[in-house]
């Protein structure tokens, strides 16, 4: 191991999925030196994951060549209601995981400082200081994958709210009496422009006989929802136009959602990102910015920045890193 | 005068609407000593208005039996778009002033230095200040009159966002394609909940034969839309059975605007008030936090309270006092 490594102050950002595990290892300068990537196997159980997280971690830093003891701190990105103070994950249903105490069964497992946020909190957090410099004082990032989250940078810093549950703009509702969603209510942003609801939306054309080429990309056994959103983009580009019309949608409705939150917000930046983003930018973003400025009250959106972030999938362990990098200055 | 009050720094909240302006004279402990009220009439243009402002508040005053000389600072709640720091109106279409130096130009007539702010982010400013101590770190108002609008207090400070126009509560999507609203949209709250949409849905069930005892209510010559907050309350206490309908709709969908903005903001305390609401708190409040406790996502609403503001149409004086004070003081 070379003498100016061994010195490092090392950070590891982890994005903890229902399906898997991604860890990082940054300097502290937030450059990425190395990641590795597990499945998560939820259905193992609450102590069978930590130890996936804790392997994922190790695997990450060995990649490397550095060693644990050159860590200084872990930041992660969990799905669901996080608790930063105590590290507990209060309720995180893709996991299905009810008030479990990550950060300190980490600790003991690791002897390295843990710090714990909500993933679209810390993909906000990751967009804003490293993809942003930290320059706006006020941003929302808007994910859309298989759900849509949200996370809120006000005054510089991560707002969370009363009960830090603030960003869950996955559930305004747009459409009174709308298609129902995961929640329980009808017509939720995230029932309407999400990943499922897409593929909603397609499995209920092809129903009722519409065609796309989509049902040609199917493996043997497969369904319209196995696919990813990467196929949606190839159909696209194959001149798809069922796909192409509920794409078209899905973009409007996202953009109707972008400007009610400039009207209740007007936050100085917007930020896209999620997989449905990720692969469909070039399809959707002109669509979002148009709608949204179409709809923000006149005069709201003025100056302000409507983007696709750039980090991709690494928005969550970018984020994470900034996370544990904050939580070991203070 | 008495030696006493000579030497007390007072302060003057007005409240500038299309139709009226009133003007609170304040104690330092913004204890309110008297007031006065003067139609705007805003078509005699901008600097006869400016002129009406001063003869408000030097009546105020006068009420009082003080001189304009004890006077340490106005505050001044104006609707529309304002920017605080430069004293500008910027757009206030019930006004039709645009770019209007109000600051500048009372400052030159009453001597005393003048604070602009919007009326709604004002009256959230006095329901946060006067009616709850300056408790809540976060809080939203929500204030349902002829139109919707709302103001946010976060980290116990007002918040305007970007552009200072954050809270622009009452265009906030919530039926996309559903009724037109005044900005242009379809299915804004503002469409769906407020004073003019009540009329508006009461105006058109009258027109396809439906009944109502407000017809009996009419004077000679008066339309529907003559009504006041107030005649709609009686007529639901005589069982008007359009008017309860109409009247529950719009606490419905007011319930649901409540729910998107816990998710996305989660404030301590969600205070409702505003002509309608004054009028109609005991028949619309409990369909609105029902509604709104039934939407918002499970666990984020735990301890956020949701309640009807006490303050009535003194809202916007003792805002505009508490604006006054705190810029007095900076």
């Amino acid at each position: 191991m070379a003498e100016a490594s061994s010195k490092q102050d090392l950070i590891v950002g982890v994005d903890l999925g229902g399906t898997k595990v991604l860890a990082g290892v940054f300097s502290p300068q937030l450059k990425r030196l190395s990641s590795a990537k597990l499945t998560t196997k939820a259905e193992r159980g609450y102590t069978a994951v930590v130890e996936r997280i804790a392997r994922c971690v190790r695997d990450a830093v060995d990649e490397a060549d550095f060693s644990l003891k050159q860590v200084r701190a872990i930041g992660i990105g969990a799905p669901g209601a996080i608790n930063p103070e105590s590290g507990e994950v209060i309720f995180a249903p893709n996991l299905r995981w009810k008030d479990a105490p990550l950060k300190k069964d980490l600790e003991k497992m690791l002897d390295v400082p843990v710090f714990i946020e909500n993933d679209c909190n810390v993909c906000a957090l990751g967009v804003h200081a490293v993809e942003l410099g930290g320059r706006p004082r006020h941003m929302l990032g808007i994910f859309v994958g298989t759900g849509i989250g949200g996370g809120l940078i006000i005054n510089g810093e991560l707002y969370g709210g009363f009960n830090r549950t603030a960003g869950e703009i996955g559930h305004m509702v747009l459409e009174v009496g709308g298609p129902k969603c995961g929640c329980g209510n009808r017509g939720c942003f995230e029932a309407l422009a999400s990943r499922t609801a897409i593929f909603r939306r397609l499995t209920e054309a092809v129903k009722e006989g519409q065609k796309t080429v989509l049902t040609e990309m199917l493996g043997p056994g497969q369904e319209l929802t196995d696919l990813k959103s990467g196929d949606l983009r190839k159909a696209m580009r194959k001149g798809d136009k069922l796909v192409g019309k509920v794409i078209e949608d899905a973009a409007e409705y996202t953009g109707i959602a972008v400007a009610n939150l400039i009207n209740i917000l007007n936050p100085e930046v917007i930020v896209l990102g999620g997989g449905v983003l990720d692969a469909l930018a070039d399809e959707m973003m002109a669509i979002i910015i148009g709608t949204a400025r179409d709809y923000a009250m006149a005069g709201t959106d003025k100056g302000i920045e409507i983007i696709a972030s750039k980090l991709g999938d690494e928005a969550g362990i970018t984020g994470s890193a900034v996370l544990a990098r904050r939580g070991m200055k203070s």
